[in-house]
């Protein structure tokens, strides 16, 4: 498997990670996204959507969209149920990343990270939608283990990848205990180095 | 299956079209956005999140986010392929749906429709995002005949919901004769009225 994916983006390590835990092999292909890389012609013939993470299968098999991908490599593994109604429930939080998180905490970590803007350079209403986000984590993770099941499945590996960086976006996590026992948790289990800075020290 | 719906927002009425097509029973608890019955206690008990749809599936197994609910009702059906491989491609499609077209498609929509605004009311960024996305549609249904895989599945039914009235959302389609072309496929094979203002006429 050949992975296309810019190392800074949480969409791409989500492949990473799970391609890692479940040893699945892969060639990692990095594509510089302000380098315009995911905007070459032989990169919009993979993708034309222009967006990492991308993986090529070989024969003609190719994927985006990076909680289709980790949800197509972990068929079979722990991290994906079998038992219908329990992967629906992974499935609902995998939607809900992409829709009620993502677009608000990845997007205000990139106008900081890539762009150079401060916090106060972030648009108000992501960076609210963003808090609500993480309330309703902080909530479900006040009660459960893990976000979706009873086990770590994708869901985690998802919301985890951009929540472990939500500093670097202007997102506090001091006032969180439950979201920061989970990160401390899934990087024990997915045997990733501990991201110190997410208390806002 | 109890459906709790807004009859008039694409999202649930894919819980409907789903439900419909494979004879699933329902009954259908119609919950107001606008009158704030998503916001009552007892709603918030069913999701946290205040969102529609959401199905009670009894003993206590609730599901929300549409493209999960769907996902989850058309296992083992023509509407989801089993090959794992074109599973994928559905969930692609899925998840490209919440990310990169219903949050321009439909909520321009709903600045025109549910409250009030002009065409000139929405914002442009978001109207740029959205003809993008239906130029993206209208390139890959020209090839193709059903968006993901040979046969018609929940990423069609999905797609088809909101671009169906792309048109109420200030956006034509009347040069997309592709999309114009999948939309009446889509109405035939679910067996749903002829939506017959899409082309801007």
């Amino acid at each position: 498997m050949k992975v296309y994916g810019d190392s800074r983006s949480g969409n791409c390590l989500k492949v990473k990670y799970v391609a890692d835990y479940l040893a699945i092999a892969y060639e990692w292909h990095e594509i510089d996204i302000m380098q315009q890389e995911s905007r070459t012609e032989a990169f919009l013939t993979l993708n034309p959507e222009g967006q990492v993470p991308v993986v090529d299968l070989g024969e003609g098999r190719v994927l985006s969209q990076s909680n289709a991908i980790i949800q197509f490599l972990a068929q079979g593994s722990s991290l994906l149920p079998a038992d219908k109604f329990e992967l629906a429930c992974v499935n609902q939080w995998l939607f809900w990343e992409q829709y009620s998180h993502e677009p608000y905490i990845a997007v205000c970590r990139f106008v900081m990270e890539y762009q150079g803007e401060s916090a106060a350079g972030r648009e108000l209403w992501r960076v609210e939608k963003g808090e609500s986000a993480l309330d309703s984590m902080e909530q479900r993770l006040g009660s459960q283990t893990w976000l979706a099941t009873q086990g770590m499945s994708v869901a985690d590996v998802s919301l985890m990848a951009y929540t472990r960086v939500a500093h670097e976006g202007g997102f506090d996590l001091s006032n969180r205990p439950s979201i920061k026992r989970w990160i401390a948790d899934c990087e024990r289990e997915l045997n990733i180095g501990v991201y110190d800075r997410y208390d806002g020290g």
